[in-house]
Parts: structure tokens; sequence; C-alpha cells
């Protein structure tokens, strides 16, 4: 188990990762050029498959043990009413979760993934950022600890996702205060809320930049202005990629976790990709910023790790036909 | 095993096809209505799983056997130099399929499918449909029938593909007969044919047209320009509404076959959902045409039921949520 025991150590391990294998991710792209299809005809399962080969340092890899993790927070801002939903459904939706009856539950049976569920101190929302920081630094540091140790070291692929009323708010805040922009390009309607509850919560981000903006790196603003899951998604994105553990990004909220990292080191994203692109207002503007290009448009807006679960089989089929398909030479197919 | 004794039996057929059941779709209406997200929160799934259910007549239901058929054909039209790939491809792909080296096997083993492969009278190509038509009413019925018949009884969820060197170029014939425009509205570049080669593609293309556009409807139109891998396709598709087995298209080859039916009877495709947009030239137009949205874009243009097959798990996904989760009572969570 790590704890890291102040944000400088988290940022010399952000500082200090591996980087993709170019011999494996090389010889993925020269298999890849001899299977039984034409070049290009598999479009981006091709790309996909030499991607996760780089990282995994495998040329011919599988993927057999992915992992969900869905880590859930409470907020403070969430007593501004800024959700359609009352604070008291995060530990609701946690108990879903354990009882099997959630949305994630039946996505990662389908996924064939392992999924395990970290509730973060509930009954201890984070601080309004609209008054100061959401976070201190130990509770920061104890956030990115559990995301960091949650991460299994035999697992093959990982995805993160979130359960927190109001979380929106917060990823709206931590979009528009790491990309600029202002608080109504990023706020979007997170569970429902309507017309006077979007401006109102558009305000409320407004009051959240004015107070945390410029305040430090991506780290210190995730502090100021994330929450307890958004951090443990952070930590959780940082662990697996010094695990060689490619990642899939869920939706908006995960997203703007993993753009506090990317914000503090430009290349700690290199191991992800874009699971879907969500319904909710900015997540395809902040994929943009991040260069990704979501897998799946399916018009999800549910958070839960509920996009990139869906995206897991895509990846796995992707990896299933590099590694398990015929080249020319072994099924005598003619060449084009 | 049901042989056409000529082409109105099949017209008559499609004339007199179950429809949607409309109790089951309103039930799975109001069962989702009542699950444990915000309402639309699973975006395109939950409109998934509602269609499905209608064409089940079953409010709750889940997919445990899909079934993808690959159909295989050879075409007279292929002498003329329209593919990357020589004609005895489509023979050895065959055998690829059943020796499982092919991508449609890892694809289908990914999905939980059972896959049949059906190659039709491959010795002998269908004729030059710029010489004539590409079929005898007798080799379309063959096919036709081939195909209603090759659909399992028992299947929840059907993917029809194909597999033949050369037939996207029937296939843009069947396009730009049935839906208008020029040749090079439709023609694209198959297997990876060079700029002249798709320029002498279009011109064969228009050959086509000059002999055969107008004569007939979509089933008569099939037989003078198709193939019988494509009327295969058309058989089997639609032997599944008459099943009320769900359909998933795959790219522009089975969507022109497809579009064969709906010229026919305009409520012929309504059980159909087209499973990806293939990046052959033309699909997106040819989609639009049927009203139709694809799932997955993924920039793939195999054909063999690729891009069908992983929408197949995204479909069995919507499902697994759909009929798995609990509802806001059973969880005990406050709803908005």
């Amino acid at each position: 188990m790590v704890e890291f025991s102040d944000l400088d150590a988290f940022r010399a391990a952000l500082a200090d990762m591996p980087d993709v294998d170019a011999a494996a991710r090389d010889g993925a792209a020269d298999r890849n050029s001899q299977l039984t299809k034409p070049p290009g005809a598999l479009g981006r399962l091709e790309d996909i498959a030499q991607w996760y080969a780089g990282w995994r340092g495998n040329s011919q890899p599988r993927i057999s043990a992915p992992q969900i993790i869905v880590f859930a927070g409470n907020h403070g801002v969430a007593a501004q009413g800024v959700s359609a939903f009352p604070p008291e459904v995060t530990a609701q939706m946690v108990m879903n979760f354990e009882h099997g009856g959630a949305a994630i539950n039946q996505l990662a049976r389908a996924a064939g993934a392992q999924l395990d569920v970290h509730a973060l101190e509930l009954d201890r929302p984070t601080d309004d950022f609209t008054k100061g920081p959401a976070m201190s630094a130990e509770d920061m540091l104890a956030a990115l600890s559990t995301g960091w140790n949650a991460v299994r070291t035999n697992a093959d692929l990982l995805v993160v996702g979130e359960m927190g009323i109001g979380n929106t708010t917060p990823a709206a805040a931590l979009a528009a205060a790491l990309l600029g922009g202002d608080a109504a390009d990023w706020t979007g309607r997170g569970t429902g809320v309507d017309d006077t509850g979007l401006a109102h919560k558009t305000r409320v981000v407004d009051e959240g930049l004015a107070l945390h903006k410029g305040k430090g790196d991506g780290i210190e603003t995730l502090r100021r202005l994330g929450g307890r899951e958004l951090a443990a998604m952070a930590g959780a994105i940082a662990r697996a990629r010094s695990l060689r553990i490619p990642v899939i990004l869920d939706g908006f909220i995960c997203t703007a976790a993993a753009a506090c990292l990317a914000h503090t080191h430009i290349s700690a994203l290199d191991h992800c990709l874009a699971g879907h692109l969500s319904s909710e207002g900015g997540h395809d503007r902040l994929l943009a910023a991040l260069n990704k290009s979501p897998l799946l448009s399916l018009g999800l807006r549910l958070g839960e790790a509920s996009g990139g679960a869906l995206a897991i089989q895509i990846v796995k089929a992707a990896l299933e036909c590099h590694s398990g398909m015929a080249t020319f030479a072994e099924a005598g197919v003619s060449g084009s």
C-alpha cells in the first residue's frame, strides 16, 4: 500500500512513469500487416490493438482481466442545490452497486470485468468550493492513495468511473479552470436539472472559478475544485500507468479528473483512450483539448464507468482480432 | 425448408410479416422509467432495449443466442478487374472462416455468437451485369431460399454479412439503381483499389445502371445487379422478420441488399438496426436513405459481418441493463 506523504511526492511519481514499448508496438504493426484482411479494413480496431500492444510490451496480447473501479464521494457544493437528486442518493447507489442492481453491474458482467467499488467517506462531504478549497492536502492525499491502491496489479485493462451527487459541478469547474472559457461553456445538465437549475449551477461554477482559478497546477486545482472520487480516479489512472495497464476513460467527470494529470504532465494520459462521448455538455470539448477521440457515441450520461465498460468489449474484440487472426501465409490466402 | 416457387411468392411473404408488439414495447418503456438511473442517462441503450422488447414481444428480454451468418458468392463482374484481390480469394477466405482464422471468427467468439458460413456456388460466378442480368430467376430463388433457411429458429438476434471478391461493385449499382444519383456517388474503394481502379469501377457500375436501372422493384433489381450472397442476405433478413428475430445490419454490401427489401416493402427493415458506419463510400448516404443511424463508427470496411458482430455486444449490454437493473423501489434509491 502506497501512502503519498505530500502532493509533491505524487507529482514526482507522475514525472517518473514508464513510456510505451516501441518495439512491441512496431511488432504489432508488422503482425497487423500480415493478417487476412485488406490493409486498414479493421479501421480503428487496428490502431487500438497496436496502441495496447505497445503499452503491454507484447506484440500479440489478449485481454483477460479487465478491472472497473467506481469511486463514490459526496460534495459540499451539493448543498447549493446543483443536482436533480438529493445527496443521500450517493450512498443509496453504493448499496445498489453492492447488491448488483445498477447499470454498471450489468455492464461489468457483460464485459467480463472485475467490478470494485470504493466509497470515500460519504458521511464527510468535501468543503463547498465557493467558500474555500474542496479538500485539505490530507483529504486529497488520502483520496489519491485510495485510487492508487485500488488498481489490481494483475489487471490488463482499467476503467475508472464515479458516483457522487453534484459532481458534474466540480468537473465543470475543473475543466474551466484548466482549459479556459466561461463556466457556461463547461456546465451541463448532469442528472437532469432544468433551465433555472442550469443557470444556478453555472453561477456556482463561476464562484468557484473566481476563488480558485490560476492558483496552481492540475493537482492543486483538483484539490481546490475537485472531490474525493475525482482525486481517486486520478490516482488510479496514474497507478495504471506505473503498471503498464492501459486505461479507458469514462465520461465528463472522469475525463475532467484525468485532465488534471495531463495539465501537470503532458504525457500523463498517453496510456488512456476515450471510451465514449457523453451527452453531458462540455465532454466533446474536453476530449478535443486532450486530443482524444471517443470510441463510442451513444448518448450516455450516467457516469458509474458505464461508457468505459461498454468500450471494454470493443478493445477486447480488437485484441482478439489482432492476436487471433491467421496471417495470409498461415491461411493460404492470396494477397492484394 | 422453404423453397420459393417464384419471385412473387417471396414478395407475398414480404407483404405478410409480423409487426412490432406495441404492448411489449410500451411495457419496456414503463420498466425503463423505473430503473435506477436518471431518465435518459443510458441514451441510445434505452431506445435499443425498447425496440428489441417490441420485436421479441417480451418487455424484459435478454439475448442469449445471437447468430451470425456469412454468405459467400462470386461475381461475373469481378472479371472486369474491379477489386484489388483476385476472385479465388472468396473460396480461400471461406476456408479461413472454416479454420477459425478470419476476423469474424474472433468477433463471433467475443460476442458469444453462433457463426454459420454458407458458400453459394463459388465455382459458378453470377453473370456479368454489364452484359445482362447477374442472376436468372432460378439462381435468385435458390440464393433467397438458402438465406431464408439459414436462420436458426431459436436465434434471438441475427447479423448477416458477406464475403465475395468484387461485391462492392454490385452493392454500389444496387444503391444507385434504387436511390438515384450517379455511379460516382455510390462507388468506393472496396478492399482498396487505387484512383485508376476507382474510375474503372465507376464506369462498370454506370454500364450496369444503363442496362438495368428502372427495370423493376427492389427484388427484380437485386436479381439484375446483385449477387448470390446479397440475395441470401435479403432472404435471411426477411426470414428473421417472420420469426420476430431482430437484425443488426453490417456494412455497405449488407445494407444495399437490405435496401432491396425496403424498396419493395417500406416497412421491411423495421426489425433491423444499423450496426456500424463503414468507411466504404456511400454507406452513410445509404443508411440515411433508410433512416437508420449506425450504432458504431470505427472506420471498418471489411464486411464478413464484422461491424454487425461488434454491435451485438452493445445490443446485448443494452438488454442486460434493461432487464437486469433494479428499480428505484427495489433498490431503495430516492428519485429525482
